[in-house]
């Protein structure tokens, strides 16, 4: 990359955004050139910023608007807020296309989940799950999450059911009997576990198995911190793919 | 030790008991010197084989009338077979004791699992358990199986509950309001999940968390021969053990 | 699949050609039209089978004969004999190629490993090596192998290291002054780990970390009916693709 | 517990005093009475601390005399500092039997790691090791750490040795002929594997088998924060042990 990517971050006090404002400090290719937050006026900031790309990670009732400012600015974008919908992203798409028309191709990147080792975890799981007999998943928490099981772990198994549905794989065989309540949840077929255990922070472990052989992938989230590489692809990545991306693992190279 | 131990095999025929007989011809210290099954005069051939040590693997049907046999000859017991209870152990409990006032001190060893592996695990989870805030068992087993969770699992779940509550420790904290179907099955108060995938055998996995640490026991049985070391155990300290002992964990040197 | 696939296994009184033999008769889609061996006339009993697809499972020295014959009769080939080489294969290539140009389009899969969940696990740390800053391989293995470690940890170091250096990922950090002894072997960069425990067979475990997350890929071989879903998979797939294919992954749908 | 002990800490400031002065300050059945650091005087701030239990976490210079002057107060004493050989520890034994003879029977507990998890793994792991036939231990931690294998192998290693060797076991076998760089360090006859790795802290597993089955015992330390529980339990437990007493494991209920 022969020059440097300017930064500029929404929600820079924020928790996450303090985290991403230090790890595009600390690159080389990058430079922080706004800091904004609630009660800056977003427009004129990024306006006066002169940004590549904006990094939006502030709340569900103002991102999308942070966004279709950024695409009036003429800014690729990278989201880690929660709270989009099919409406929501829909208006992106329709905003992305008409300035498209207007010769000013811009990518808008919302990811979920910005962790490498999920995403990939997850990706993984989805591609090997037609090849084998039996696959379950179990994710691994700290005591204080109040649901189960995780929006990951549910995410998992929906993408492998779909994975298997498409391949016309049959369902893991199942010759239970009694004791239905140790055998997790079913999402889509798929058997979840959902453990909770002081000292663990976020995990998640899928199993497949052949006869003969079996196929672990787990990954495991001790600190936030582990987002940052993820969110520091995504503004390296956004610039060269126009239009809405919806998940990191679609600017990842799995070819 | 100085002499041979003569071992008589009760449901020689069977598929543990000609396990058992394989390994006991393997073994340089033992000897031996009767197979027997389903159809044999038990108390001849035993009278016949003049074994120090008879090893039941039969059927719930018979074991306990082979080992009042074996006591009745003179001899130490290893049994494998299931089926026992209070009552019947009551009655080896008083034929030992009428042996015993006769001058003739006998052992015998019931175990209902004869695989170290399993043992341990139990048995250093159990004591383990007092001094973490968080444990959850895991067990995962081929998908042939019809009853969930493992009984080895309920059993681990009951002695680590045991410990706790012993110990006066408060149950693991767990904040899940929704999902409660990944959570597990409740075992006395210990969360047990049950996880079915092809190409697995048997396995169990405790896991036990505080602030900042995890400890995990995993086993893993690929294969019935792993019963045959604690069978083989057995036989060489039940005659060093008079009365009836319960669990091979007891004649494990763990102190 | 409208049509059943004609199979003839050569190699088919061998270990690995029964399996095949017994799998390829399991299948529905699948027709076994010839059991050949040492001491049979290969070109005959093919010409006489009307086989679709030739599965070779041989040994070194008559292999590559073999795929001639087979590409000579017309037929698609699955190989899992060792002993190719680049000559060897080039060899193939041409001959595929010859029959190509006379309008006969054939395909050969040669697989060094026919395991699933070994390629798959090779195959994504090696997609997922780029995107992390440390990584290293374990494999663990029965203690009667003479060689560490093994081939397949030695190819998964190696795609790693390739990927890494493709992607201009810096090595793995290291600050080890003392005790190299204890940190595996350099595979062309990469650090790899041999154990060796009695009750395993063949398993290999990829560890990849970043900053506060550590993602993990393992894979256990227990037995070599392992092997039957990747020959059957290769078997079905290799019709598909002409010319000279080597590994399995290739034949693998990983979009 | 019917009343509170009274607990001074000696390297108050320090990183792991902070941590253990909010300990003591979290717990209801113990009171901080004094912090005390490096200018303080020591038998001076002990005397009029009226504390029940010291704890040293301050400097090898320093504190062999700080458990003298505890002793001299009438004092148990936890010792989490390093740097204890044998003359020390010996001059420890002596001052507390004068102290015995004078009728004040008090206990002193020096231990290498306070890490619950980390204990028990070796612990267990050294019990385990006569029941199986092959043992391995792998450690894993960040890749900042420049020495190889960690003290806690090192430590586990030793123990698992000796262990073997008093009750007649066997080496592990290990046909390996090529390859034994991969193969990690013998730490008295014993394979200990190291493996450093970004986002990883201080983890260590202990293999063992047998045909056909596997007992893994994995701990993981995730933070300095885990060695808490560990200190507490020590500071309970120190009056009821007259005496000098080496090793966390040693406190603990294990029967």
């Amino acid at each position: 990359m022969t020059s440097t990517i300017k930064v500029a971050v929404l929600g820079a006090a924020g928790r996450m955004g303090t985290n991403v404002c230090a790890a595009v400090e600390g690159a080389a290719d990058l430079e922080l050139v706004a800091r904004l937050d609630a009660g800056d006026d977003i427009a004129a900031g990024l306006a006066a910023s002169g940004a590549d790309v904006v990094v939006d990670f502030t709340v569900p009732s103002v991102t999308e608007a942070n966004v279709h400012a950024a695409i009036d600015a003429g800014m690729h974008v990278v989201v880690g807020t929660t709270g989009w919908d099919d409406d929501s992203r829909g208006r992106v798409t329709d905003h992305l296309a008409r300035r498209a028309a207007e010769g000013v191709a811009l990518g808008v990147l919302i990811a979920p989940n910005f962790g490498l080792s999920a995403v990939l975890a997850m990706t993984f799981a989805a591609k090997a799950a037609r090849y084998f007999e039996s696959v379950e998943v179990v994710e691994l928490h700290h005591p204080d999450k109040v649901d189960a099981p995780s929006g990951t772990a549910r995410h998992t198994a929906r993408a492998i059911a779909a994975a298997r549905a498409e391949a016309g794989v049959a369902p893991s065989p199942d010759a239970t009997e009694d004791g239905w309540e140790a055998r997790g949840m079913d999402v889509d077929g798929v058997r979840v576990h959902a453990v909770r255990l002081r000292g663990l922070v976020a995990h998640e472990e899928i199993l497949l198995g052949n006869v003969g052989e079996q196929l672990s992938i787990r990954q495991d989230s001790f600190d936030r911190m582990s987002f940052m590489p993820g969110v520091l692809l995504g503004v390296r990545e956004v610039g060269g793919r126009p239009g809405l991306t919806v998940g990191l693992e679609h600017v990842l190279d799995l070819s």
